[in-house]
């Protein structure tokens, strides 16, 4: 079922089941959505594999992905298995890819939360230094914010002010 | 039914109908989780100030409100209005506290691809300096990661191998 030239995604060797973007997002929404994201960031691209790799429904996984399509954050590639018919991949598009910070940021929570005991299944190092990778608060003037009360909210140019 | 000495929260003051949280988790998963979240991070710790303002069927508040309270992200804090009986509000824990990550993840990229024309309806400001508020992706080494690419997934202490 496989081209000749594929080469595995890593992730389809770990098991999903103790994965912390799926505990979180079980608690703060819907999980499957982010668990198809999670999959296409980790480079497991088809439909029978995400569907083995993460446990979801094929319904499930087939309205998932369609709407994903729909809202531009996946396309579709088309590419041929040799000697089969020609088939689809998905790929993230820029506003895709710019949903990163959040995965990042729901996986760091439901690590520093939600994790077995021994830890969580997989972590992110930065490529060479090796350093675990996460997120810092700052401003566009490049200030570090270290805490949330140096925050504040201000009406934006398309606030609507109730009666 | 307020109590006297209540300070109304500046956020009751404006319309969470083109909020962009709502809509990006519209897509993204459930959307009334994060809306509670949101509330509440914005000061709306009451339950009829809730669901007024975010327009929240009491059912769906009762229900999201013990979900968050069951799972330790938010807690009840007791008050009485005068001349009433106690009532609860609802307040973050630090679990709570550290899903701020997540929101702001999730605000910035819906005020990116889901905003209104004009713009979305809030903005979080650097208290003092002014500038917007973000994520910068970096490592625990305390370098800035500007590319995905920087980015690699490691099995972490608690991965397990599938057959």
């Amino acid at each position: 079922m496989t081209a000749p030239d594929r080469v595995l995604p890593a992730a389809l060797a770990y098991s999903t089941e103790n994965c912390t973007i799926g505990r979180a997002m079980a608690i703060l929404g819907e999980r499957w959505t982010f668990v198809v994201l999670r999959e296409v960031f980790n480079g497991v691209r088809r439909f029978d594999d995400m569907a083995r790799h993460a446990g979801i429904p094929r319904q499930v996984l087939s309205n998932r992905l369609a709407m994903l399509v729909e809202e531009g954050i996946l396309r579709k590639e088309p590419y041929r298995p040799s000697g089969e018919r020609v088939r689809h991949e998905y790929r993230l598009t820029r506003k895709g890819f710019d949903l990163y910070p959040v995965l990042l940021a729901v996986s760091r929570w439901g690590d520093t939360y939600l994790a077995d005991p021994e830890g969580p299944p997989v972590e992110l190092e930065h490529r060479g230094c090796g350093a675990r990778v996460g997120l810092r608060m700052s401003c566009d003037a490049g200030h570090d914010i270290d805490e949330l009360r140096e925050v504040a909210t201000r009406p934006g140019p398309g606030v609507r002010l109730l009666e």
